[in-house]
């Protein structure tokens, strides 16, 4: 079917480090050799991708002097002219040398936060001279093991401070950056600040920029808590705070697992993907932004699984959009939608005007109200949620 | 030891639901008789607690007329006069009865809901005639089994919409009363809104009444989810929303088990009395409210059993308190603090008046930077650990 | 479709206690009527099922005396006969009434673990009578709360000594009885003796009567301890001890959902239904025996979405069914399969009559194999995992 | 005081890549230089370790010919000779590698498997050559991510056909050695086959050499999946099948910790060590070999920090040992554990020579039981869960 062929309209991207993993792991070595970027950019080009993102360290290995910086750059620049590829977001890498083993912006020694925010600053030049629109932040390492070794208060007063200065960066340069938090509750850090979407949209609301900052959610960052994820973005969308969203796949509460999005929680992913292309059954927010792929292809594949893997986390996204897409227009599932008073729950509790005096005085609403035969009403969820298991398994 | 002997300066409260609890569980009946709450006033006043709190239901059972309501009122009055316990926090019961089996101020019906805010005016009419302070909302109903059988913004925007109108009520009246929202990722819905502390601490920032609005965060719920307490109330206390707080035991993702305070994961309790008593290294934000516990004594026991476990729960957090009180006093750990530069993280990142642009031009900070040897630096936080354990076991 | 209809050789059976849960729940009270149980048998045979289970107090109310006991058996029995459905399975309620609350078999009071064995015994006797061939032991109360105040070894003993006498029982009494032990890591107990599939095979191999002995694994219980079910019933399987089998859903590690069957985690219900009609890729022990939910109608629902939810198992289950047959047969997935080398491993590691020394002497197998261009093969899991998925989509 | 500082009595031991482990994580790169074993050995045998253990590539890197081989194994024998340290256990690296990315014994790829028995053998050769009596096998890559892609009853076959064979060679060479199958829930591989000590068990009583094969299990990979560890370890005690043990700690089900031991959830570290240096109340089988850590120094410390974790698992575990010695001594916890009765779980259900005609005939046992009264009988367990929280900090 055509709408299984993924082109530039839906907006698919992934991240250079995704294809590009070479598979080590904490018990083993790499399985596969180093991309190209420049490959990679082709490859995803031709599968239908829309885009790439990417940490600076994926671009200009860490280290890199000016030249070969540059040299980097224009390759890889080549490849999204060549390929019609684009940059909406960037990120930068504050996880992987030594130097980060404490923290980013949080970490204890001052000379380590300044470095890591002239890291970030240097990205973000790139960033928006290759036409991003999104900064993400994963504070990976920006957390502790031991809960008396660090000074929580000190720790969230930095971290406001290291994002107060690079929304204040991107406002003076006239970079229209948009900043994108991707909460994470632990791993490689026994304990991640910010651990999920709720601790973000928190932490968000104290910024002096809170209006540049948003989210980045990631499936399975959520489901390692064994959060729901659909309910944790429909927060963020309610909030005016999903910028961006990492799509991938886990098996609840262990190690980050990466999977191809929809090789986890299948029925999550159902209902993640109508939420981001059916939206609210009553309307509002809604997400216009790139569907991103942030997975690991397995450790078990060669390069053929690489790209096999890549192709998987579009299809399986077009699949489901289309299962969604019939649920919603199916009349049974409306009916049973009405049956269910779903619509109701969008009419305020208190009427046009009014007050809570009101209400008080209205003797329906208490004093007569019969409570026996109210909790009687029957939900109507049973069906809902089979009419959507069928809907998923293309049974309708 | 004295210190160990619980006063009413120790600020201790219990529900009254905590110690009357009859011991229904999932797949068994009763094993408890009743309890008066006039007798858990006065055993709970004797074995040295401050105060109790409750829910309408607990007091004055559901469906009870005006004559009998006022004469549980009457009675429980007294009893706190005759002991001189106060009831610092009152809450409402909007999950046990079946009218409220889909929500109480997010149900899909909304008269239910219009009931629900009723039932929850009516009694912090109480709660203030009581000289409660704190008015607890836990919306155990408030939630979904299935994604795409709810919708989740309007049940967000009637959530947003009901505490408005009760924060608004407040005012009005006169109560004084602030609201402290309580988390729990799921039990008995499958999903509740408002999983965590940090998805209640967004909501709070989008309402009407925010400053009004805060959490009670519970030791359990947060441990459902695998998250780290004392992460997470040290985040509510820096956004200034640590209102009140609910102590318990808890052995990670399984059902709610509401143990005593400690006998769950007695590191992470250690860490959170050292926070609450002690407050940030660096200072800030503290609490001085209730120490609120909220358990449920095992359903093996009897009677004696309760009291046993009521008092179990004082005396472990008082014997927390000693141990933390001598851990931040012993001058090695002191040392090890300064060793693991702790107290540096309270120290600007930017100097003071300094900008990015200074920031930019620190050659020291970039260029000059050398990676390596400041990725060589040891953390220190193994020391600090064991200087943790010691203390706990009060091995120093 | 015409698959798509339960009928009496799908073997579909269903426990009265899931259907008749009134949705009790441990912060609610019942929001359904009690339901009769002959009522029950027939709804389920006119939905298309094969069979029902029962606790013996879900048939007999605790504490009836002989007289009441025999009505109730008696207009069960006719139930029966007029709808033609079996018993294959019975089991014995030691967890409801208070006497239980610290365990039935492995209680620390002997007279209560002899009351429990007169229970069990008792039932032992009508599921023979009723023509049941699996006794289930759910020890839901076999367990502890403090690990230092229960004797982990006497507690083995004692539920070696139970099980090994119920066995003897079955055996002289001739009742042809198999048991069945169910396992759950937690709730009611903060942990349940054999927790899992797992320990409940070890323990098995210790009793006087292993061969009369095997698993009742449940879905949703296995994935309390977020482990793999299809792995788990494929250990059972493959120690000849799937002897019976309980379907429903659940959204990982917490409160015990018993969810529809497919409404938790589908992708492992694909992999289940799979390995139950499909049986292993290189053959090997079937299972084919009753297909058992045992589930609970969501508590928001009223009698309506009882039925509704009952049927929905059974429709998603011949779903599912369809979709694993057909990735079976399609020639794609067996190319698939054997890219992946999957059928390799059925193939032993020696060679028929080698010996270790043989393969000591193969300097292909160490001294001459080159491990990089055998590291290098790619594994293949990533096309077949895309299969899969579009398989259960219903895509292909 | 005397007895918190290790001697060899204790009989504590390291493994080399524990100490040894550079702090390369999934996310970041090596923090620490490679460690000589001979250092290791030398600083180990100075913190009071009785021995040490060993993956045969910690100390003899991967692909070294047989004259590299020789020499590291000659000044390893030298620091041994030196130290009086020994070598109790000895286990082979089958993860590290490209070539078992897809699993060791139960690869798809047959030469596969025939060269990770080779490998196995030659380590086993070194580890009879150096004392060794047991050798671990740890399954870190026998596993999966998609459950269809994987032949479930080939694999076990397999891991059984390469159990088998390397305990008839063990036993033709005259090694001595015991097996001991360390359990794993996840990480690296999505689900690893043999998840829980409780599936091991159930392995175990299908080998040829049941005899020769138990466990090995570790605190954290039992926490991983939430399981209690020290009933895990009890009933492998019960079965006779706690050859070995790895001690350490880890928060829950999330990536593996490492922690120092007891730097996770120390109240059950505490039941771990009571049954380890206690034994069942009831007495019976008891632990007597090795306690080994297998832990990791947090990434965030340098070498000092790696020794002070070695030596904070020695002065942990004889804390606990204190504390233990010290609850089982009290008069007060024998009092309470007589309370709650818990001697009568080890006096058989049945009475000496009576059989269950007897126990049917027994009136009081069910027809005049008093179900009421003895559901009434309070447990006890409170009283005990304090008294070992507060021996545990030293409180009593």
């Amino acid at each position: 079917m055509s709408t299984r062929q993924p082109t530039r309209d839906d907006k698919f991207t992934f991240g250079l480090w995704t294809v590009g993993w070479q598979a080590r792991d904490p018990f083993g070595d790499a399985t596969r050799p180093a991309l190209d970027p420049v490959e990679s950019v082709h490859r995803l080009a031709e599968l239908g991708a829309y885009g790439v993102t990417f940490h600076d360290d994926d671009l200009i290995p860490f280290g890199s002097d000016d030249a070969a910086r540059e040299q980097h750059i224009k390759r890889f620049r080549a490849a999204l002219e060549e390929t019609g590829m684009v940059v909406p977001m960037a990120t930068t890498n504050l996880f992987t040398h030594p130097v980060f083993k404490e923290g980013g912006l949080t970490n204890n020694d001052r000379d380590i936060r300044r470095y890591a925010l002239r890291k970030v600053m240097r990205n973000m030049d790139l960033a928006a001279e290759l036409g991003a629109h999104t900064y993400v932040l994963w504070g990976g390492r920006e957390g502790a093991e031991v809960d008396t070794a660090k000074d929580l208060k000190a720790a969230l007063d930095r971290y406001r401070e290291g994002i107060d200065t690079l929304a204040q960066y991107s406002i003076d340069r006239g970079y229209g950056l948009r900043f994108a938090l991707e909460p994470k509750p632990n791993e490689p850090r026994g304990d991640i600040f910010l651990p999920t979407i709720g601790h973000a949209l928190g932490f968000i609301s104290t910024l002096e920029h809170a209006d540049m900052v948003g989210l980045n959610p990631e499936v399975g960052h959520e489901q390692m808590s064994n959060l729901n994820f659909t309910h944790g973005i429909a927060q963020a969308l309610w909030q005016g705070k999903l910028f961006h969203i990492d799509l991938n796949g886990q098996h609840g509460p262990k190690f980050d697992q990466d999977l191809v999005f929809g090789h986890g929680d299948l029925l999550s992913a159902f209902a993640t993907v109508d939420l981001l292309e059916n939206g609210f059954p009553s309307g509002g927010p809604t997400y216009d932004g790139p569907r991103h792929f942030d997975y690991k292809p397995l450790r078990t594949e060669d390069i053929d699984g690489v790209w096999a893997s890549a192709a998987a986390n579009m299809r399986t996204y077009l699949l489901l959009k289309e299962r969604a897409q019939a649920f919603r227009a199916d009349p049974e599932v409306q009916e049973a939608l009405t049956a269910a008073r779903v619509a109701e729950l969008a009419r305020p509790t208190l009427g046009d005007g009014e007050s809570y005096e009101d209400l008080l005085a209205d003797r329906s609403a208490f004093e007569d109200f019969d409570a026996e035969v109210a909790g009687a009403r029957g939900g109507g969820a049973v069906r809902l949620s089979q009419l959507a298991v069928e809907h998923l398994l293309g049974a309708r």
